[in-house]
């Protein structure tokens, strides 16, 4: 199967977004955990966290427009801390729910069911039922005039969690937890070990 | 297990790379195909691509800084096309290996025993044994300040798909792909189907 930019361009918008969503693979899922100026809490499911360096601490995140409603983004202009948390396959209903558009006087903790918790009183909540957590402080945002996203970097500012799971050279073995990930918009993965390898050299 | 600033900052430089890289999950893997003014060409395994947006249809990938040698990006910047190519678990030791410092002169399809292929006359060498392949030209190249990475954004130009997997909404499913993702920088793993749900309403 061979598709050109007039195959998809000639797609239905919906159906094409599936598509297009779906080719980049297996992303990674995080619940990111806001509260807005009135302590409102949000909670609001993302599949596009990506690692940006690691002396600086630094993690990006993609974010639709400003020309639409987005509660997260907002409330991270607005205060600056925001959560990563890590979804457990026992939860990923929940996790995939808060996609829903629910009115901005609406938690989405108390929608979906999941516990808002303040690690060390961070500024913004966490997932109390997430094994992995962390705590997130802006850096700045960069808008993308390709297509009106924002990208969103913020430096890690404490992470949690629920075992002590650390190897000998510092990696954390997530397998434990039962994360799971997504392809697509909706179609979510557990993970199965292949092989661990070690550095390479030529 | 509760982690501050400080915590990692105290690590080791090796160490806190492989903490920090492990802690934002199971990542996609792609490797990179590109070739140099001279045709020669060069393959790279990258964890860090992410879809951009649908229309039009853009993906981002984060390059090492400038003042390290990058063969991928300088052959973007000259040339300004690339693919992107989903690693299979009967290669993944193969694709980890790109990631080996071969000298410039060296193609890493031939140093891993990858087959370069040329999609319809595409100006990127794409990697034969991939099940996905997609070709995409270069939009701009964001530096990021912060620690002096770079983000390319590239265009999608064709797509490739070794089975006609599309589902109904317009979804690829790629389970019978068996392709890879990875977690840090050395541990890979397989996905398994956790549930599909339907569009979030309130």
């Amino acid at each position: 199967m061979y598709l050109k930019t007039q195959d998809w361009e000639a797609f239905e918008q919906r159906y094409r977004a599936a598509f297009i969503n779906s080719i980049s693979g297996h992303k990674p899922v995080f619940l990111v955990g806001t509260q807005d100026l009135e302590d409102q809490t949000n909670l609001a499911v993302f599949s596009s966290v990506f690692h940006l360096g690691s002396n600086p601490a630094l993690f990006g995140m993609i974010s639709r427009p400003h020309s639409v409603e987005r509660h997260t983004l907002q409330n991270i202009l607005d205060l600056k801390f925001y959560t990563l948390n890590g979804v457990k396959a026992d939860f990923f209903e929940k996790a995939h729910q808060t996609s829903a558009r629910y009115p901005k006087e609406t938690s989405e903790f108390s929608a979906v069911g999941l516990t808002p918790i303040y690690d060390n009183n961070f500024k913004a909540p966490g997932v109390q039922e997430s094994p992995v957590r962390m705590g997130l402080e802006l850096v700045r945002t960069i808008d993308l005039e390709e297509n009106q996203t924002v990208l969103v970097i913020g430096k890690l500012q404490y992470c949690f969690f629920e075992e002590d799971t650390q190897r000998e050279d510092g990696m954390m073995d997530f397998s434990s937890f039962n994360l799971v990930g997504v392809q697509g918009l909706d179609t979510y993965f557990s993970s199965q070990l292949v092989g661990c390898l070690p550095y390479a050299k030529p």
